[in-house]
C-alpha cells in the first residue's frame, strides 16, 4: 500500500507503475481523502506486487511523503517513507532537445533534484530546469 | 457510485468523466476485484457528481453492465443499469480521415453500436468500423 500521497496524484502513481487495469492487477485508490496527518491525501493499494527502487524514485519526485506499508495478511509488515533522491540517472529525458543527452552521444541523462515542493528536476549536463509537469508528462 | 464495470476499465471511466484527481474531487477506485455477479468488476465512486446523459452513453459503450447507484446518507437512493444507445451522435470521431464527418462540411459523426461484446461502431457516412481500443483512445 502507498500512502500519504500528495492529494490528487494517485492515477500518476499508478501511470509510473504502469498499471492501467488491463493486466488483471487487483488495485483500489482513494482521491483526495480526509487524512490525520495532511488536509487531504491519496491513497493506492496493489495486490501482490513489490515496488522496484527506480519506481520508488519516481514516485518521491510527485509525492514526497508518501509511505510504503507491507501488508501480510491484514498486518502491517513494514512501513517507510519514500526518499528524495539527490540524483536521478538515467530514468527521465531532458526536455531541452538540444542538450547533449538528447543526441547520440552514449549520454545518461541526470538531474540534481531541489528538494522544495513542487519538485524541480535540473539537467547536469544543460541547466534546463524542468518542473512537475513536466517531469509527470514523461510518466 | 458506478458499480459492475467491466474488470479493468475504471481508469477510463475517470478519463470519460474528465477526473484526473487535479480538481480537488473525492474519489475512490476499485479495479478487478471479486464479485458476485461477475468475476471480476471494477467500481468508482464519486462524491457530490452527477453524470451527464452522453457521459452515460460513452460508459456504456466500454462498460455495458455497469450501474449507477446514487448514494445519499449511505444509502442507495437510485440504481440503474446504463443503457446502450443505438446510435452515437457527436461525441466521438471517425477515425477515417477521409470521412466526410472529417471534412469542413457541417457534418455531425454518427454511428450506429454494434451491441456484441466488445462494442463495435460504424460510421453512418463511410462505413469505417472502430473496435473499442480505437473508442478508448479518443476518451
Amino acid at each position: 500500500m502507498i500512502d500519504h500521497i500528495t492529494p490528487g496524484f494517485a492515477l500518476d502513481v499508478l501511470k509510473i507503475l504502469g498499471i492501467d487495469g488491463k493486466g488483471g492487477e487487483v488495485v483500489s485508490t482513494a482521491v483526495n481523502v480526509v487524512s490525520k496527518r495532511q488536509e487531504r491525501k491519496d491513497i493506492v493499494k496493489i495486490q501482490d506486487r513489490e515496488l522496484k527502487p527506480d519506481e520508488v524514485d519516481k514516485i518521491a519526485l510527485i509525492a514526497p511523503n508518501a509511505t510504503i506499508n507491507i501488508i501480510r495478511n491484514y498486518d502491517v509488515t513494514s512501513k517507510k517513507l519514500v526518499q528524495l533522491p539527490q540524483t536521478i540517472r538515467g530514468t527521465l529525458r531532458c526536455d531541452n532537445p538540444s542538450c547533449i543527452s538528447n543526441s547520440r552521444e552514449p549520454v545518461e541523462p541526470q538531474f540534481s533534484v531541489d528538494k522544495r515542493q513542487p519538485i524541480r528536476l535540473k539537467c547536469y549536463f544543460c541547466g534546463h530546469v524542468m518542473e512537475r509537469e513536466d517531469v509527470l508528462r514523461q510518466f
